[in-house]
């Protein structure tokens, strides 16, 4: 890793996957103006993991002649004083915000390793994932409109305008069952819904997206070709857009959403309860 | 919502998703012995949204007689202390962070709205998580063997060991482009890898799980069945470990472990640079 003005070395040490770590720096670091160079530390549950991380911290340090950055989440209490000894400026992304909750509620925190998401004490939970996982991989694409009573929700809208990257970040992330149906060419000169949608309509959900990065997106796909033009992709779009407004389909348009952000506008529209594993 | 000793409400409000904020609420509330019931508010960015969360909160602490909890994260000054006003324990969990990273590091923070996974800018980052993912689904379940030269890396694994969800999370939060591949019967008699993967075995990795565990996932999918037997799931598990053991692939057992761990685990023992998404 190379230092100037405008990176820094930023480590992410956690006894657990680190993945909350790195989540929440991203964030913080997204409001400054360097550029980080990350590397991440899982599982560091032992003196000896740790002293190897401190190693690498007073590498950066001697290399850079500045501190790294280090966000960390560690339990025990003899690892994270281990780390603090380090030559960085680090944060516990836990700990005052578990201090301030001890003092709020005056309960006494338990401090455990993070396996928040292990499957051991939760089987339960990890079933409903998998299966949430299953079912939407089985519809997607229009694969199958078999089972339709058991999806949350049922995801509508031309070729490439976000329906599976969608469906995948629903089921894995909230365990939500989703169908998705691209509109073919069929559909859009009828301009009707399938008969199978007529008893799910509450499910339905639509999504858009402007005519210009649509052609963008299939231009990546298929340079040149009639599916990725201009033309095509707005008659596809105008098309839709007005069915979905006839049949008083909410949907919304994805153009500059991340999948993170189209899931999570649709459970706020559509009013699903929201469950995040 | 019912409030007792046992239960708390808590709200997690942000001008973004709000995934954030509520994946870090989990872990600081999995420390502590109260049953949280729990609500998100994304896209918290006008007086007009900040009021109808402040009006929750009120109505929450008047049904309980107690102040709920809300971890929030919000950039707009205005929105933030009207929040700031409602009855409630709340935790900004950006910052204090933000706050010491810039004392330390002497740079200005730019606050700005949470479009950390946003598209706008980054859409080569967008293509490349799209194409992970599409890459990863043609690649399921063995579905096919072609284009391997692409793949990060490939999973094999009896049926139910993981190899589906484990794949879809390492393309969906990290970009890779996964192959997974399940031994079948005629794999597992045979006791051999197939020749397509001779010259990608530097990709190669094991997923393998307890016999236990094994049946009981089975059962859940087809009970009773042969499939499903004792007897059945740990033959093919103890083919395949040695398998994995005489072709130095390296392994690892998912029977405790989440997706988010097993991701983690393969990513650290292979080696693989790794690009939180």
């Amino acid at each position: 890793m190379q230092i100037n003005n405008q990176s820094r070395d930023v480590f992410y040490v956690s006894d657990g996957t680190a993945i909350t770590c790195e989540t929440l720096g991203h964030v913080v670091l997204g409001q400054f103006p360097f550029i980080p160079n990350e590397k991440a530390f899982p599982f560091v549950e032992t003196p000896d993991k740790v002293a190897d991380v401190v190693k690498e911290i007073e590498t950066s340090y001697q290399r850079n002649g500045v501190k790294p950055l280090v966000f960390f989440s560690i339990v025990l209490p003899d690892v994270r004083e281990l780390l603090l000894k380090a030559p960085a400026f680090s944060y516990d992304v836990l700990a005052s915000i578990v201090q301030r909750v001890k003092d709020d509620t005056q309960m006494e925190p338990q401090p455990k390793l993070q396996r928040s998401r292990s499957v051991g004490k939760d089987s339960d939970t990890y079933f409903d994932r998998i299966a949430a996982i299953e079912y939407t991989l089985a519809h997607d694409d229009g694969i199958t409109l078999k089972g339709l009573e058991e999806a949350d929700i049922i995801l509508l809208g031309v070729s490439r305008s976000g329906k599976t990257p969608t469906s995948l970040y629903m089921a894995m992330q909230f365990g939500l069952r989703v169908v998705n149906y691209p509109f073919i060419a069929e559909d859009i000169s009828l301009m009707r819904l399938l008969p199978e949608f007529e008893i799910h309509r509450h499910k339905l959900f639509g999504l858009t997206i402007n005519p210009e990065r649509l052609t963008e997106i299939r231009e990546n796909r298929l340079s040149g070709s009639e599916y990725a033009s201009t033309e095509q992709c707005k008659l596809e779009l105008d098309t839709v857009e007005a069915l979905f407004r006839r049949e008083a389909i909410p949907y919304i348009n994805t153009s500059s959403l991340s999948v993170e952000e189209i899931t999570t506008r649709i459970m706020e529209k559509a009013g699903m309860k929201r469950r995040l594993f």
